[in-house]
Order: structure tokens, then sequence, then C-alpha cells
């Protein structure tokens, strides 16, 4: 029987561009480059149905069974991101709208209302006589729903249909609008609205209430995910492979939720050198949505670009930004794209063959990297990355709800969690999961909570203080637990925070870095804060770190606190602490000193992931930063890219990747 | 007899959002503060008429009575900045116009357009209502109108009505459509009208005329102040108590004819620690448009902030902040705003107490500059700030002027009057006046008049002339009395500085910063100068200062120049002088040292301003940059703030305030 | 007869705004200033033709007669920039419109669709009238039609005529729908189109595609050029004098195209003294367009400016600047303009004399240059500036197309061939013609041929190819040839650049500046390059410079190569490569040493035109950087406007000129 196994890699392929020789050219070079698997038809549909109700989907099935017999699996795609011609000139009542009732044209991609029903119904029909067609391939490893959808434009469409939906997910959340104009204070400013009917869309050209642009936010969050969900559940009726959706490390999109129906995680990423860590934050995050290892569906050979081509990468980037997703417990890594375009929107982007099919400058290392994932199949295969013990927190809802209301000056919620609270323990070698609120929280010892502006999502008030009562350690703040769901005040500071905390808020204030207000822990070290200071009286609690006397008005007053609430603990924050503080508070929460890692000690730029499991242990180990690091293997390990037996302190040069298998 | 007495010091305040419980805490709160006075219902428009004519005033009576059974009077406002949804969505053409043909929705304020005349209706009818009700209540302190009302995005409504008033406002100015084709010059370029009817409104997106551009901000400025006008003179029918409308350092619109109406000056200003002598700029104006003491309406108490709350502001920085109004002469200071909201546009605006109700940490210094507010009283109400003998004139018609058409590169026209001309002085301990072209000229020894483009509003040139001929010692120039009410030019260089000023133009340039002109006073020596060169030949003046010999084709010109005329004098700028001469020409231009101040010296940080009064002589001493300074007090005087006796040179630390009360 | 001989040195004139005994002292001012040469009526239409159908045009012969009495000619203008009142009030179809639907208004200039017939009819009307008027009179040196006749907004009009006007473009050039969809690959991403009638024009509100947006811009800049075209062929009817179009340095609208119909260039520039030199390349350019001796018709007399005047212009660089077009054999150089407005949108831009009629601060300086131009004349007359024998290549499609696909990071087409390309040839004092892809190749030794990204415009390739073989010395690349005439790739890398080359691509990357590739040239000296890497095999070639071992993958490829090719050769640039390997290779590619330019070393900043004819032999001298500089001389000349004999090593002060007649 037909098999094609993980570690998946290969590409996006546009064979709906190219002629029958190319394609018999392509799939030689594909062969000898060492890839297994190709993604197909995801803007195709101008192809598949060349005119309404006409189907053809006779040349993708010969792709895909000539692929087949170069033992090359498939990953197909449903066609939605670029409705043709034909349909939008039929209806162009589905290009999505702006606020000054302009609809875009077709002439790109993504020109759809996610919330239009005839849109969805071209869908449904295209989409079944498609998974009908492909059910009985066996060389189709999964499908692809849509391509990267996101919001419109960045912040919603404003078409009839978003604007009565709108006012429908607002009555279905509120049900009376007097409890509407309450929760949102809309009595200041005379802002009331006397029905459902009548509350309008945040227009960009009018300066419109905080609580009404994140419900905004919400809403059309909500109409991307159903358009989504929709196209899963219906594929899923007609296919046992996995069907899921290629998301970007896009804000206000919650991967939760938008995966929900899916079967795995697809994850689009592209990265420059200066920005590999990113895509460590997304891969923590992404791991934790589902059970199953996530395919990286997306990310670039050689270059970023448009119709501009990003500069040169240097060697060793290709390499190591393609096992991350290994690392990272995923299975699958493709690059966009396999032949580069001769003409339209991308056609200076990176590609493993350029448009004259001939091999870019990263084909040979793709194909070594290629020749490695298979090596250590086996071993892959056969272990899964340990579960880590320590949590931070990273909510889809505090991203939109900041986005309309900063609170304090700052570079954005997530770049906060990213530089002050994230890279922080990776770089000291502590692995996290980044969690969903929605996230069960039992595997861990330790749970961070930054800027969790809201605990009323997924019970997570409720759980969090259970989990706590048998035994966990929640790090919560600052600004964390400080509005409702309505992206409004509660009637105290916080919901929860000063009840169980143990305390008692004084004084708030924004930071100012004319004015930097040092705080002393219990040894009286004067320590660096930022971002933001809520100032405590202690009502129960103890004072993990206290303002001190250059803290004007917060002299005295607790910055950090500690107290005690069943078998677990709370500690707040009051303020953003130096990097220093925040690793000590945070090994001080780590039940076993194992649970952090591997018990791999390494330099801050070498990412050690460790696994376990049938095949055996042994650990993932990625230089991200391009510069040399070196890392201390306690118990000897091969290096299965290398055959060599590895122990003590060892250099790891830049980009260097190693996959070590302990010895038994 | 019911009675609170000046100084004000209090909030505004919005008890439409709050229940009673909340209510009465705040009441106790605000009396142990000390404060006497608070703003109430200028949102407040949907409380008081929920529904299309009923009204319902008993809740805001209530508070009025329970704050006056406190002893805190009111400052009562018209809702009008807010209309609610039931006007707008009956009559949505009161909405305001953009350009492209968009209005603007509900969901923010200032919604409106003044020149709609359905819209000042339904404000008519409100208003009458309101102060009819409250006609007899005697802790209402006064009335404010609307509040910071502005030309409509920055720019003015292009509604038909507005398209309709401005060319009835050309119509009433030229008579004769070829009058202004004319005087605008439009046979240049093909650009004549036929008719008033036809003339267009500046779109910004075609680039006009910059004298209709200047014409425009013209109209809008007198319609919103017409709109204000209106409300003001409806209300004083139903109250003796005093009526203004609340404004923000703003340009474009002149604040002499938007309070012509009102019976005191209101101003809102909202400063930090490195803008804070910009306010002073403000109160040297505000002071001298109207007899009365001003009330400072609006300031924050610890942060400005909608969404976003800016960075912790130091100690003392409130204190100075609050004395400011006092010390040029005002009666009022008012926080905004009394309680955080707990939702909405302003939800992270600084307040006295949080939405918590929770005093905020500047709460103590604000309970203690109602104290010394409170201990000063008897002194404060028993002199005034006595008469400057300086004056700078600033022109909110030179503001449109120059917005629309810059005559050479600066920064705006507000910046180099305020950098180049007040501040030199401030520094110097030079008291001035700001002061309208509007404004009597006699009590001046010497008028300073830079970038004054037009001398041909309020009889200004008339009254110069006058007043020069009479004694007045005038410095003019760069760049006035260059254009004519049209923002054209005249004739000749200038309407009437050559003439006065006994010179003739040579030549003129805009300042390169590559090639400076180096200019020399009568001893030879050099001096610096920017921003323009005039170059002038000698017809009767005599030169104050000449353009060196590396000043090109200038070398030898005169650069500033002096001329009798009648009693008085007139001193041409052909540039911006450095600093060190133009004061040392103004001190030439002071018939007496004494009128620069209260023979009190004191380093440039440490403002000192005089007062005279049936309760003696003493002055109000405020450093406002947040460094030591210090200051000379020839005669004795108790510093009513702390009890001490001074004399001689003594330090004024950061912030410091002091009140001297001169030992008899 | 009456005569006016070249040089031409004037200005603008605007006496429809002035009334007679202004025109009067105007009219004695020129002729004492020394000019000989007035612009009129280019925006006069509606003095024109006050109403529609009633011409005025006694005044303008007046104002010609009254010129012509002083000895002052005259070049009358079209006014079809700005159309007045009464016509875009009639025909409001006229004004051009934006992609969202809004037209633009009356109230500025070029408010006009070049594709409205109703407009053409008008002008049609207007110039026959006016040309008729004129035809008989001999003081009008020449005509110009419009005014900077540009794309409206810079990207194009989009009104319906436009539309119609596009797709019928399309057709044009295509016939067959099938075959756009094929060269613009619009299978990808399901674009095609379904026939020419549905095509939409690229609105900014949607990323299109780039093949159809370089084919908007060509078919707007041919829409502007027809425009233009039948203005000057219709004029051409009436008049044996030269007409033309004064156009300025702006991308999109090739000037060959654009002055197809001419009889000679005309040009508008103003530049600051930073910017100087990139007049330098706009007039190398220019000179090859015609045969005829082009028309410098405008550039500032001392500072541009609209509603603000820039900064003061040191002396000498009026003289320098008012020199440049003689220099590069042009015979007029005029001022914009001669009396300052008194209002409107330009009223602070520099003029000879300003709004009250007195002389501006250069005034002195123009007339010394009219007197130098005036004691030259004969030598001028009787030479000719000589041919250069290097060329480069500059292609107004290659902006077009670089604006919609950058292909690499890079500051713009244009500045990579200013900066790269051109500027070290003219620093090294060798002498170069920038030519269009129209240009005859046979004068030229060697040509030079940068980011010329497509050879398929007016038979470049078959042309280059037959030039070549027949001993050309072409340098082609970085990014030459890459690109067919849809703005699409090849289906190999190159169209011949690989055949004719003798070298097969490799590997290609756009710059990294982290990673640089160094290059080696035969002595192996390590050498920089930016921008792109192209890295060649040689099938034949040689190689001038390979990739050196720190250049990775790249290592040992061929950088530049050089191939014969008949009795020519070819120079393949891969990469930029640093200034000094550059130079080398083009003085190595020069047959005699003389072609280079007037046997005169000169220092980077003196600029040296040679000049023979019947008058002798000589050359014009500038220093066009403000800073000393030198030249030697080698056989001895006579500087005419000095009268003085000069020879071998000279100083050239900074702004200097000289015209140096050889003796002979």
């Amino acid at each position: 029987m037909w098999k094609v196994n993980p570690p998946y890699i290969g590409a996006a392929y546009y064979p709906e561009g190219l002629g029958q020789e190319r394609i018999a050219y392509d799939l030689a070079q594909m062969k000898q480059t060492g890839i297994n698997t190709i993604r197909l038809a995801e803007f195709a549909w101008s192809r598949l149905e060349p005119e309404e109700g006409h189907y053809d989907f006779h040349w993708l099935r010969t792709v895909v069974e000539q692929l087949a017999e170069q033992g090359i699996g498939t990953i197909l795609c449903t066609p939605s991101a670029t409705p043709p011609f034909w349909l939008t000139d039929k209806h162009p009542e589905i290009l999505p709208m702006r606020y000054n009732g302009h609809r875009t044209t077709h002439g790109a991609r993504l020109h759809y209302c996610p919330n239009n029903l005839v849109y969805r119904q071209y869908i449904s029909r295209i989409n079944t006589a498609l998974a009908q067609e492909f059910a009985d391939c066996e060389s189709v490893l999964g499908w692809q729903v849509d391509n990267e959808a996101y919001l419109p434009f960045g912040e919603g469409c404003f078409c009839p249909d978003c604007e009565r939906g709108f006012r429908h997910f607002l009555q279905e959340r509120f049900t009376d609008i007097a409890d509407l104009n309450e929760a949102w204070q809309l009595t200041l400013w005379s802002q009331e609205y006397p029905s459902f009917a009548q509350v309008l869309m945040p227009r960009p050209d009018t300066p419109h209430h905080p609580s009404l642009k994140t419900a905004w936010l919400e809403f059309q969050e909500q109409s991307t995910i159903a358009y989504i969900d929709e196209q899963i559940t219906a594929l899923k009726r007609h296919t046992r492979k996995p069907v899921s959706t290629d998301m970007m490390p896009l804000p206000f999109i919650d991967h939760v939720k938008a995966n929900r129906q899916a079967d795995l995680v697809m994850f689009n990423h592209y990265c420059n050198e200066e920005g590999m860590h990113h895509v460590l934050f997304w891969l923590d995050y992404l791991k934790t949505v589902k059970d199953t290892p996530l395919w990286n569906t997306e990310t670039d050979p050689n270059g970023n670009g448009g119709t501009t081509l990003m500069g040169y990468k240097p060697q060793g980037f290709c390499t190591a930004n393609s096992w991350l997703p290994m690392a990272f417990g995923g299975e699958a890594n493709l690059y966009w794209h396999w032949r580069g375009h001769r003409a339209g929107h991308e056609l200076m982007h990176g590609s493993v063959i350029d448009s004259a099919g001939r091999p870019t400058y990263t084909q040979l290392e793709i194909s070594r990297i290629a020749q490695d994932l298979s090596r250590c199949a086996r071993f892959l295969n056969g272990t899964k990355l340990k579960q880590a013990r320590i949590a931070i927190h990273y909510s889809a809802y505090a991203e939109k709800l900041f986005a309309h209301q900063g609170i304090c000056e700052h570079p954005g919620y997530w770049h906060v969690l990213f530089k002050h609270f994230y890279m922080p323990l990776i770089e000291a070698g502590i692995r996290v999961d980044i969690i969903s609120p929605d996230h069960d929280l039992t595997p861990y010892a330790c749970v961070i909570s930054p800027l969790l502006a809201c605990l009323d999502e997924y019970d997570l008030r409720e759980r969090l203080e259970q989990w706590i009562e048998q035994g966990g350690r929640w790090i919560a703040g600052p600004l964390t637990d400080v509005r409702n769901r309505h992206a409004a005040k509660f009637a105290e500071p916080f919901g929860s925070l000063e009840q169980w905390g143990g305390i008692r808020l004084k004084y708030f204030a924004a930071a100012n870095a004319a004015y930097p207000f040092p705080i002393q822990d219990q040894e009286g070290t004067a320590l660096e804060s930022q971002l933001w200071y809520d100032g405590f009286e202690l009502e129960g609690a103890s004072a993990y770190a206290v303002y001190g006397e250059n803290a004007h008005e917060f002299a005295g007053l607790a910055a950090m606190t500690v107290n005690n609430k069943g078998a677990g603990k709370i500690t707040v924050l009051g303020t953003v602490p130096e990097e220093a503080v925040y690793i000590q508070l945070v090994r001080s929460y780590m039940r076993e000193p194992a649970q952090s890692g591997a018990g791999i000690n390494a330099s801050p730029n070498v990412l050690c992931m460790p696994r376990s499991g049938p095949a055996g242990e042994g650990s993932i180990v990625i230089e991200y930063r391009n510069r040399p690091g070196w890392l201390t293997i306690d118990a000897p390990a091969v290096n299965l890219l290398t055959g060599a037996t590895l122990q003590g302190k060892v250099e790891v040069p830049a980009f260097a990747v190693m996959v070590l298998h302990n010895l038994a």
C-alpha cells in the first residue's frame, strides 16, 4: 500500500501555471532533491471550475498521481482564497467592503467577505466535488482549507452582511440593549444605543469606543473562524485524512478557536536571521494547541519577497529554520515554494528551483536537510517532545483588547510578553509552553500570566483558582485581571487578584523613563523595573520586592508579593521586574529542576528540546542566533546526523543542528 | 446665604454614570480632599433628555444640592458637545461632513456641524430648560457652554450648510465677485469664479489657493464662534451667573472673538514637565482677553491619557501646575477629572480618585494645594496681578494665514513667537502681556509684533500709528505688515512699515542654515540672525544693526532699524536677532525699570508675578522647570504658605510655590 | 527684419494679472537687465477666452508687440494646463477622477483628463485661433504646448474614458484575451479575465498584478503623449516656428516619445546646491533626444517655492545653473519667473523682480549672465557640443517596470543609474550621452546598460546585436534583459544575455549588507560589490571578476564576464562593482582617449564640455559643486568671459564658468 512517512519535507507547487513538459522536469528534480510532500491547488479555482458548475479536476488528479509515482505525497487545498473573475463578476456582493462603502476588487487574493452566504455556497459545492474526487486517493496526506484567512483589511469587512452579523453578535452576548449600554458605560458622553439594530460598526473615521472596537474584532474573528470551520467540517464528511487551515503568526485570531475543528495545526512563517527567535515563541504556542504534531506548511527556502526579493540568507539558516518545527514536536516542513513564478505578485519570492527550473543556491542545503530528516525518521517518529512544566499565558483576546486600549505606553502586548517574559526563560534554558487561556493547567507546576488583562475567557478564573488551591504556583501581572469581558474595568481594581493575592492596591502609575522607580528585594538589592507600577499594601501576603526610597509616593509599597492559597502560591507583579529577578522567581517555582529541560546546560543561543518515547531518549539541538554556542551533555549520546558520540561540554557552531540519541 | 469664595479648586464630575451609593461616597471624599467646586453635565444630554422633549433634570439637581450641602459650588455645562443617538438618528444632517461627502457618525463627541440650524434649535430648547431649572440655584457658580468647540476635523465641515454659509460669508466680505477675483489675483492660472454661488470649498484633494483656504478657516472659525455665542447669549437671558465656554490652546479660533459674549475666560490645558512653560504663554495671553479673572477649567491631576495613561508625573508638578492660573490672575483650577471612568474613550485618564473610588497618588498633594489656596484666599482675593508694560502681539488670523502660506520655512507662527520672542523675555524676568491685535495699546510702553503678517484686523493699523505718535515704542517684524486681509501681498513690500520706519526694502531672502548672515550692532559686535533676511536702505531711520561682510549681496544693508515717529519710536526687525540683542532692545524701550516686574531678580526658571490691591503688595513665585532656582527679595516679605519671613537671595526648590506678602 | 539671436535668456511673464502701467515698468526693467526672451500665456485661458467662443487676444498681442519693440522675443504657450471655470462647470467630465470615483475640482492646474475628447475640442479651437492670430508675428520665437503635462495624480486618471481607453489599449496589444492571461500568468491566483471589456484598472486599494500596473502606466503615458502630440501637430499647421512642450525630469513619461512631434526639447528644472549635479544627468539625456539645441524653459532665479520660499542661494549658483543648458548644447535659459505674484499658489516663488517690481538679490547676477552670453554668442552659435562616444541607456519603460516590481531592494532605478553608473564617469572626466533605448547606437564605441530590464522596446535587441557584431562594446547588467514587454520573466533567466555573453547563470541572490560578497579581479584584488549577485558559469566567456571565497555558495562563480561577439565585445555585470573597477572597464572600452572629452584633465567637480564648429574649437567649463577645482588646459585658450589667455593647470573657483576658445 502507498505510504509516505513523516517527517514530511516538501514545498507548495503550482502546476496550474505550467505545461506538461515542465511538470515532468519538476517531478524529476523533486525526486532528486529528496522531498516527499507537495502542497497543491490552494489558488487554483479558475482551473478547477473554469465556468460555474463545470469542474475540471483531471489535470490535478494527474499531477497527484504523477507525484505518487515518485513517492511524493500531496496536501490538497480548497481554492477559496481566490474566487475567480466569473464569480465576483456575477456576485460582487461577496467582495469585502471598506468602512467607506468601497468594495475591494478582483485582482489579488482573499477578496471575499467571510460572512457572505452566497460565497459559502459556491465554496461548499466545489469543496464537496474536490473531496469526492480525491476521496480514494491514498497519496493525499491531508487537506488545507483556504489560505492564511484573516480579517479583511486587517480591521474587518464593513458590508451590510457584517453589519447585520455584528448586531446579531451583540444581541447574542447582551440580550438586552440596556445591558450593553451599562457594560460599556455609554451613559458617559450620551452614547447609549436605543436598540441592537442601531449599533454602529466602528468606522475608522469616527473615534469609536474601545469596548465597541474590541467587540468588533471579536465578531470579525468569529466570522473568519466560522467560515473556516464550515469548510473543515464539510470536508471531514468526505475524507479521513487530516484537515486544517494554514495560519500565520498574526494577532486577533485565536489559534485555539481557529483550530477547534481542525485535526492538526498548520503554520506559515517567514523569518529572517534577526527574527528567527520569534519563531520559537510561536512554535512553543502552537505545539500546545493540538495533541497532534504540527505541520509547518510554509517557510521560505531562501528569501521572502513579493515583487522584491529580500537579501541573501547565510548558509545554515535554511537548515536551522527547517529543523525548528521538528524540534518543537512537529512533523512537517514545507517551503514556499517549489518553482519561482514567471510573472505576478510574487515573482521574486524565494523558491527551491527558479522560474527557469534551475536549482537556487539553497537547493543543495535542502537536499541535505531531506536526507538528514530521513536518517532520523525512526528516532523522530518513535519519540515525542517532553511536556514542559512551566507555562506562559498568551491570549488573543488580550491582543484585541490592547489594540484599542494600550492602558500604558508599550510596544504591544505580544512584544512585552516575548521580550520580558518568554525570551529570558528560553535563554536561561527553562522550557516553557505558551498556552491559551483555554488550556488545561494541570500539567504545570508554574503558570505565568503577564498582561493577561481579562481572566473571564474559557472559565479561566475558576480553573485558575482550583489549580492554585491544588498546588499551582501562579505568577500574575502586571496589568493582569484588570478588565472584564467587555474590555471595561471591574468595580474594584482587579477581579480577584487582591483577594487571592492577599494585597490591596494603594497607588498605580504608568512608568516614566525620566523617573525610574527602583525596587528592592528581601536582601535590599536595588532592582530595575519598568512599564507600569502598582504599589500594594499587604493584607496577608508577604513582599517579594518593595519600591525603594526614590519611588516617591510609592516608597515602601510592595512591588512584588507572594501569598499562599490552599496548597499553592500566588505571586503578583506590580511591575515588570528586571530579568534576573524574574528568572530567580520562576526557578524557585519549579518543583524539580529536571522539569525545566533535558538536564542539559547550554549557552543562551542554543535550543535543546528533549524527547522520549519507544525509540529512546534524546533531544534536538539547534543554534538559532547564527553565532557559536555550546552545550553540556551529561550522559553520552549519539548525534544521529554525524554518528559521533558526544559527552560533556561540546561546541555548537552557528546554525548547527544536532539530533542526540542517548546511549541507553 | 450660600456662598463659595474663590479661589476655586475642584474637578469635573460625571455622576450620570454612577449610582447613588458611589455619589455619596464621592461627596465625602471631595469634602475630605478640601475642594470647593465641581463641574457637571457637559456630556450628559442623554440623561437630561432621554427622549426628545422629555427632560429629566431631577438627578442633576439632586447632585447639585448634595454638593451644596458639602459647601461645594457647581459649574453647570450645556450638553451640546454630545448629541444623543435619538437626535443624530432622526437628523443625520447635523453630523459634520468630510470633504469627500462622508458624514462622521455617532460614537464619540463633537459630532455636529455648528452651522446646522436644526441642531441649534434642539440645543436652544434644552439649554433654556436647563437654565430655567437652575435659575434659583445659589450654589451654581457659573455656566459652561459646549466643550472645547473646535473646527470639525480640524479643517472644517464640508456639508451643504457650510457650503452655502461660506459663499454667503464671501459675498458679505466682497459684495462683487470681481472684487474677490481681483483681491485673490485669480486671473493667474485662469481661476476666476463667475459668481459667489460657484466658489468651491477648499477640498484637501485639490491644491487650492491660499487665500481661499485662509478665508475658509475664517469662515469655519466664525461658524464655531457664532454657535458658541448663540448659546452664551441665550443662557444669559436666564442667569446672572457668569457664562463662558472652555477652550484649549488650539490655533485658528481667536480667543478674543470666542469670548466676546462670555463673562470670563475658561481654559483647558494638559501639559507635561517638558511643556509646562508653554502654559505661561497661554496664560499671559488669556489673562488679557477679559478683565475678569480666568477659570482654568481643565488640567490633569496626574497624567493625561485617553485609553493609554501617560507616565508618572513627579512630586510637585501638580502643585506648580495648579498654582499657575492663580499666578496669572485667575481664580479657579479644576482637574479633569474627579473619578476615573470604568469604560470608554478616556478610561485611563488621570483623576483624583480612581474608578474604584481610591485616592490616586496625587490626591494628598491636591488636598495640600486646596489647603494652601484657602490659607491665601484673603491675599489672593484682595490683590490683583499688576499690569505689564510690555506686550507681544499674537494673532489668530496670522495663525490661519501661515497655516496655508509658510512664507519661509519655520516650525510655525506660534513656535517662532514662543521661542524667539516670548521665552527670552520671561527668562530675563521681563513681564509681558500677550495681546490680540484687538487689544488696547495704551497701557504699554513697548509693543512687539513679530510675524504679524497683517495689520488690517481690528483697525490695528490706525490704532498703532496713533499710539506710536503718542509715545509708543513699537518693535515690528520680521514678516510683519506683509499681507492684507485677503492673505495677499500689498502693491509694495509692506503696508506701512517702510513709510513709518523710514526705510526701503532693498533685498529679501529666506534664511539658509548653510549660509548664515552675520549682523553687526553699532559697536561692530557680530551677532547671529535667522529665519528671514530683509535688507533695508535707510530713508530717515538709523541702523540698529547691519548685515556683515559675509552676507553677500546683503552686506551693509540694515538688518534692524530705528526711526522716530511723533513722540514714539519704531524698530523694524529684518531678521530674528539673537536673544541678547533682542532683550537689550526691549530693555531700552522700558520707560521705568519697575514696569518690568516686581523688583525681583530671579533665575530664569523662576516666575515672579507681582500683585497689589487692598490686601497689600506681594507676588506669587513658581519654579516651573523642575530644577533649583533662586530669587532676590528686596523688601522683607512673608511666604504665606509657610509663615517664614524672607529677604535677600533665597533658594527656590524645584516646582516650589511661594506666595509672598510684603511687610508694609 | 526683426530678429533675436540665441542664446536666449529670459523669463516667464504673466501680464494677464497686471495693469498697463506695471507692464510698461517691467518692459523697461527687462531691457535694462539685458534679457531677450519672454514666455507668455501658459495659464491665461480665462483672459484669452473669457466666455465660451469669445476670444480676446488683443491684450496678448499688445504685450508681444511691446516686447518686440524692446528687442525681446516671445515664446507663446497654449493655455490648456488651466481650463477656466466656465469650462469645467459646463463639462465636469473633463476633470480627472481618482480611483475612488471622486473627480478633482477647479482650483489649481492640470485639472483635466488627457483622454477627454470634449476637452480636446475646446483646446483645438482656442489653439487654432491663437496660432492664426500670431501667425504673422515675427517676434514669436516658438510655441510651448500645455505646461509640465504629467499623469494625473502621478498614477493616472480613473474616469470612464480612461477605463475604456485602457481596455482598448490592451486589446490592441494582445488581440486575444487568452494571450493577456498567458503573458501575465493569470492562471496563478485564479486571476484570468474573460474579456478585455472586463479588465480592471489597478485601483490602489487592491494590490494588483505588477504587469497590470505597468501596462496601466504605459497607457496613461501614451494618453498624455497623445494629448500633447495632438496640440503640437495642430499648431504646426499654422506656424513655422518651433513647437514643443516643457517637461520636468519626471519618471514614467518617455521624453523621446513625448518629443517625437516636437521641434526641440523644452526642459524645466529646479535644483538647489546639493542637487545641481542631478541636472547634469538630465541634460546629458535630453541633449540626445533631438538634433536641435534644447531650451531650458524654466529654472528658478533665486529660490524655488510655492507658498513658502526656500532658503538663500549663494552667489554664483545662478551663474553656474544658467550656463548648464548652454554647456550641454542648449541655446536658451529662462527663469521662472520675471515678476513675483501678489497672491496665489506660488506667491513666494523666486523671481527676477519681486511683486512690487523691485530687483531681487540675483537681478544683477542675471544681468551679468545676459551680458556674458551676449559676449560669447558668436562662439556659441558657431560651435556645437562634440559627440560623446560612450552612452548609458536610460529607459522610461524600466522606470515604470521597477516602480511596480523592485526585483531587489534599491533606492530606485534612476538613483542606481545616477549614483553607480553615471556620476563615476562624469567625475572621472569621461563624457557620456544618456540615451533612450530608441537611440541610434552607431555613434558609440561603448554602451552601458545597467538595470535595463527589458530589451524589447524599439527593436533594441536586434539593433544591439547588430551593433556589437560590428564592433560595439556593450556593458550589460546587473538586472538587464530579465523581463519581457509584459513585465514578466522569460522562460530562461535572460532573453539573450547568456547566449550573447557566453555564460550560464548558476545562482542569483539579492545583496545583504550583513553578508557582502567580495569579488576578485584577474590580479586577485578584492573588490566590493553590491545590490545584486548573479553568479555565472563560463560557456565561452572569460571571467573579468569572480566571487571570492567568502561568497559562500557563489565562491568561484564569475561576477563579471567578457565575451567576444563578431567584431565586438560583451561584458556582463552580475553585480554592481565598485567604482574603480567600473571606470577601468569603461576606459578599456574607449577606442581612443580623445573620445572621452576635450583633452582636458579636471578635478571631479569641474565640468568641461568640448565644442567645435565654424567658429573654432573650445569648451564650456563649469564648477558645479560650489568648491574650488582645477583643470589642465593643453593648448592655449582665451576665456571669452574675461579675455585672459590660459594654459596649463588653472584654478576654477566655486561656481565659476569659463568659455574657452582655443587659440588656433
